[in-house]
């Protein structure tokens, strides 16, 4: 946890009372006294300064914070979206994590045929759950905006329904998917502002699933041979596609 | 399992006999009957097609593979290795799996001052378990070549002896430390044959490490300002490492 992440409804006035993980991570990993200071963030905020007020240090854990933070806050939107075919629970509460710390606008939790109809029911679905892993990425990686994430149980209205009123905001639209044959360097520029990037369950996307992605206008592009699972795919993409991004960035 | 994986010990001439779980993906996943093909690799060697002549479709599985493999066989390493402060157990897995999914040559797992001390007691730590990891991310990547691992359980001794012995066959060493202020691309070419990436303990190395990498030839390189976890950042550097070296070759 390198940042103590706040949610606006939290605020009593410019102070906070804590009393769960956030309290016991400042008394026994970053061992602040009174008077000392951590690094708080607002969700979809501001990062400021939290001084410590109060603290119980024995269990049950509490940390009253003085905060402040800068006036002038701009909390930019990354430029991937990420569609994925919903993966198995556990890997959804990493790669949950993992795309928050890595930066996403969007994600769009969809089915598609190789997804499991059992994993439509699982308690890391359920929004509670969703928010606590984006929120344990965007603490690691010091960022404060939580991706909006949808769910979407049927494929073909998301394609041809949901998917055509959003298409025209992105640049580009890749697939992700085993034998593309196009490069990502070779459609990817610097200038582009977003990126919609969709990625299959284990065992890929089927041919009509394909079909429909490009249809939408999607490119099916090749990262290597190498077949990766869901989790090491979205990671591995979305730190190519970053880098292409910055190149003139930077 | 995209690949089934065979050790030479386990040839029997050109034939094998497979009972453990590999029998049960050929019966349960891909649900071959006698006569039918499925692809096989042999550890650090080619890959082939496998003819089934018995099968035994009930607990417990067995199943007898004719073998045929290419005459002219080349395996070659992938450019990266891997220098990797030991990360705790069930990460330490992952990690294994998706780097041999990703294609790596050596991984030097080597302590560091983060690193807690009863990681290196861990099961995960045990060959049989290492080379299980890795076999896991060579079959769901299709690739035979097995990742070296060597473990390395005092820094000082791996930076100063070990390391120097080998730091001539890298054109590049990166180091993947927060606060690095050297972009990736500005210091990799395509045309580099083997890079050294050396990723730290959560917390980051300290700064004595980082100093000893850097009088071996470390350069400190950024991938944003982003804090990612170990493995997170291992996929991520990884992949935007591969890019680049990829430019011209694809």
């Amino acid at each position: 946890m390198n940042l103590i992440l706040i949610d606006e409804r939290e605020l009593a006035g410019n102070s906070v009372q804590l009393e769960d993980r956030r309290a016991e991570h400042i008394v026994k990993v970053l061992r602040s006294d009174v008077g000392e200071t951590v690094r708080v963030g607002i969700v979809n905020g501001a990062v400021g300064c939290g001084t410590v007020l109060k603290i119980k240090k024995k269990y049950p854990f509490s940390v009253q914070l003085a905060l402040v933070f800068p006036d002038d806050v701009q909390v930019s939107t990354p430029p991937i979206d990420l569609i994925l075919a919903l993966p198995r629970p556990i890997m959804l509460r990493r790669i949950l994590s993992q795309s928050a710390a890595l930066g996403v606008g969007r994600i769009f939790l969809i089915n598609a045929r190789r997804v499991e109809k059992s994993f439509w029911e699982a308690t890391s679905l359920e929004p509670e759950s969703i928010r606590e892993n984006l929120l344990a990425g965007l603490e690691q990686a010091v960022d404060t905006r939580l991706p909006e994430v949808t769910t979407h149980n049927r494929f073909k209205p998301f394609i041809e329904d949901v998917f055509p009123l959003m298409s025209k905001q992105y640049s580009i639209k890749v697939l992700g998917h085993p034998g593309g044959e196009t490069r990502l360097d070779q459609v990817i520029d610097p200038g582009y502002k977003r990126v919609a990037l969709a990625i299959g369950p284990e065992g890929g996307w089927i041919d009509y699933e394909v079909e429909k992605f490009c249809e939408q206008g999607f490119i099916n592009c090749t990262v290597g041979r190498r077949i990766l699972k869901v989790d090491t795919a979205v990671i591995a993409i979305h730190a190519r596609i970053s880098a292409l991004l910055e190149r003139d960035l930077m």
